[in-house]
């Protein structure tokens, strides 16, 4: 805390005196604390041509309070600087061809057998291949689009370590953790850890992220996951799935890897929208499970700025938690919002065989990716 | 199925593999089955000035991994061919001044009194003018935006048959149907049929639509409805009404009639935004009941994009129920969402007279028309 | 009513005639009747470079059915004329230095001892300072946004007057008011007034918004604010807030203070959203309490277009009352969406002390001032 000085969760302050001052405010700070930026650099690539200077008044400008001078270009002019060349995640050292692809297994993991749920993850930036045709510069928990997916039950002790591998400053967040984020939340200088333990008083689909400002940088970046807490008492038994819905505002690929796209998270309209991080990966590789099986999605809207009106085609669910599990679900719905930021349970009865898609049935964003088949056999 | 060479449900996985490749994806296959578009043609007249090309980085832009060559242009040229020249919806031959306006019914019909609700229904291309001054060129479930308003109660039979009458594939989604949506929700092309019986298991405002890929283009252009499903415990006596939300994205007019605008449908800002499918219709011929009445909404979202922030003005909801009805209800509400491609239902008790506006009060869309006057006299 | 020649609530008949005619209908009028509309003078100050003209098809271009002759430009010769050049709100009279700064106070205030509350109002144009940076030329009820925040009890008497001091039609809709909209909700030229009284039958956290058409224009210029109603039996005793989330579309600064931009508030895109009127002011200000109290936010997302997806970091929802408190809250919740024109009420426990920001989860809009401090001590 007192020797701690990055920018903190509460350095929202700052980033909060008009949308317009927050990046330029935030972006000076870092660029003065010579932090590299790499996420950002790539907006330097995504010039507007000379001849079409964005309007102050568009819906997709950032709002800016000194015309003819917006704050896209003065943040591309401050992190065109030297530190950005040589990240991982943006400079020419990555050869998209050496970046696989993997499955994101949705498999709900076992809680720990002793009650401790002991992490220690690293903040690194890493290329992720997406799909077949796109490599993402990406900032991970872990190293991966979302952060690994962990299960422990209320009560249970979670004890984490954050370890910053890289320039720019990362903290974490717990939706699941009564604490004080001041400190618990705190963002680390690289190479720097921080150390927290909280034990969940709730059950439920927790989301956990980066809280660095800008926070919708952060997130829209790829710092984001699920803690799933199972109650005590128990629910019916279930084959349990986590999907964690997320979005993707990209710039154009250089060197064959896109960066992430500040302006365009700002705009709110998503390149994709997808799943466990990879656009439409359960319509190539499906959940299988069972006739007769119970099916159990924790479902978690990661955002950074879009709900997920969930829905699965050919099914209703049997139960739906809007607050802890078990207590009060709902019986018989088609289609539910989790809120941007929440977290909700779904439970369907999987009756029939068949191939039953599970989307965001708001196309206009979940066609974008947010797509998958529940394969009953 | 195995004999069906048309897209189904679960060729989403082609189509969802990068937003960007979708739209090219599947044009092009529907380009090579020489099927006509219609809807998507009029795209062609909605170029933009070669002064102006499409930013790729623009939020309304669709991503694409081909700086320089957008999608729209390429959806445009694939479009621009000669089968669609012809089609009843864009073509020539349509005389906007001969399609006349009819307000949508909004009254809940009774259900079936042997407990089968027999449908054979046909998709076709129709103009349907949706106020004084517009006629759109409309893909229906049997004529209309929205497609017809069916009731039934929990355990009754749906045996229903949906026969293409076009050039391009369409299909069924019932929301309320647990069945195999691979089989039974399958596309089928111009002349043939499908075929399905299922029984609701739960209560509830059941939207249905055509999912057929991209499912936003199909619901977007027309291609949705209610299916009620009352439980058979019976609910409080009440006046009931059907109130389906749809979105309306149109290019320009051409010779009198406009087409739908897939480009708009991704940048979610529609044109307008209603109730059954006419901006305001319940404005002009308001929905009518008595004092002392309970009045019953049953409200679907259909999309394809927003949820609806359903409100009456000048009263509170008795009870809005979540799940399926009449378990639970939430007591004194004055507005709830309705998910996009979900449904809830809301109770009004009419104790005084007046003229109550029911709304979207997400106004910013909400205003483009979802607003209609309930009249208690 | 009979001698009412204003526009009235009823008035949304016309304006919703299609999207497009709306904003024509409504300015034509507003124009032969010789009002003034202050707020969208300013649109006049807004023009595109001629080389840029507004695509028809854009996302952010208003519907058209008139190619090549945009409502935007209509409105802004429609809005140029000499009515607007001495108002308060945007005229150079105003020195915006003189403008101060004031926090606003989020205690929930007690209810009337004697059962009745008695409101007179006055619609006022003013400019109001929402940050260091920034004056806004405001529509309001009693000079500030939010309005005033009210409380009373369910079956608790509210007599309420609205005098209007302004040009331009303004009117009061109360969301916990069962009444004759038509009636009790009518806009008043200058000068007169309207009074009604009600009980309301709910509890709840209620909006009340200016209903004049454009509703869309008249919320999102200001005039909403909260009216919260507590149960007769009570709910644990806690420490009350109210936040009030609203959006501020605007448009450069003419003279040092910004008007309101109705072409932004169409296309959803705000440039700040926040709690009661002032970006991010519970950062620099904190809302303070003492471990071990119960805290209770009464939260209404007045839009005119966004729902909140309410957070605190750090801490989980003991309760959250989607319907009338007391009854059925969901418990053990991390985040839930106040509907667009609804209100929820959260109640969280304070075990800990600490900093918990508390946002708006959704940060693509959230992060541009929906964020303030609780301070735990």
């Amino acid at each position: 805390m007192h020797n701690d000085p990055t920018p903190r969760l509460s350095d929202l302050v700052a980033a909060n005196d008009g949308a317009a001052s927050d990046r330029r405010t935030f972006l000076t700070r870092a660029s003065a604390l010579t932090l590299a930026i790499p996420g950002v650099a790539a907006l330097a690539a995504c010039d507007r041509p000379e001849s079409q200077p964005p309007a102050s008044s568009g819906p997709g400008s950032p709002p800016t309070q000194i015309p003819d001078n917006s704050n896209s270009r003065l943040d591309s002019a401050v992190v065109r600087d030297e530190h950005h060349a040589a990240t991982s995640a943006t400079g020419g050292a990555v050869d998209p061809s050496s970046v696989t692809y993997h499955r994101f297994a949705p498999e709900l993991p076992p809680p720990p057998a002793d009650g401790r749920l002991v992490l220690h993850w690293h903040a690194r930036e890493v290329p992720v291949r997406i799909n077949d045709e796109m490599v993402v510069a990406a900032w991970t928990f872990e190293g991966d689009i979302p952060g690994p997916i962990v299960h422990c039950r209320v009560g249970d002790t979670v004890e984490f370590t954050l370890t910053n591998d890289v320039a720019i400053p990362h903290s974490m967040d717990f939706h699941a953790a009564q604490i004080d984020p001041k400190v618990a939340f705190r963002s680390v200088p690289k190479g720097e850890s921080v150390t927290f333990t909280f034990k969940p008083k709730y059950a439920g689909a927790f989301m956990y992220h980066c809280g660095t400002a800008p926070v919708l940088m952060h997130i829209g970046t790829g710092m984001y996951g699920a803690l799933i807490v199972s109650p005590r008492e128990g629910l019916p038994p279930a084959k349990e799935f986590v999907l964690v819905q997320g979005e993707y505002y990209l710039a154009p690929p250089k060197n064959g890897v896109r960066a992430f796209d500040y302006e365009k998270m700002l705009s709110t309209l998503p390149d994709h929208l997808c799943f466990n991080g990879r656009p439409g990966q359960y319509m190539k590789e499906p959940i299988r499970v069972k006739v007769g099986d119970r099916v159990r999605f924790w479902v978690v809207a990661a955002g950074p700025s879009h709900p997920c009106h969930f829905h699965v085609v050919g099914e209703q669910f049997d139960s739906v938690w809007l607050g802890a599990p078990p207590a009060s679900p709902l019986r018989g719905v088609q289609t539910f919002t989790v809120p941007a930021g929440g977290g909700l349970v779904f439970d369907l009865l999987c009756d029939i065989p068949g191939e039953f898609p599970f989307v965001n049935h708001a196309f206009g964003h979940g066609q974008k990716g947010a797509i998958g088949i529940l394969q009953v056999e």
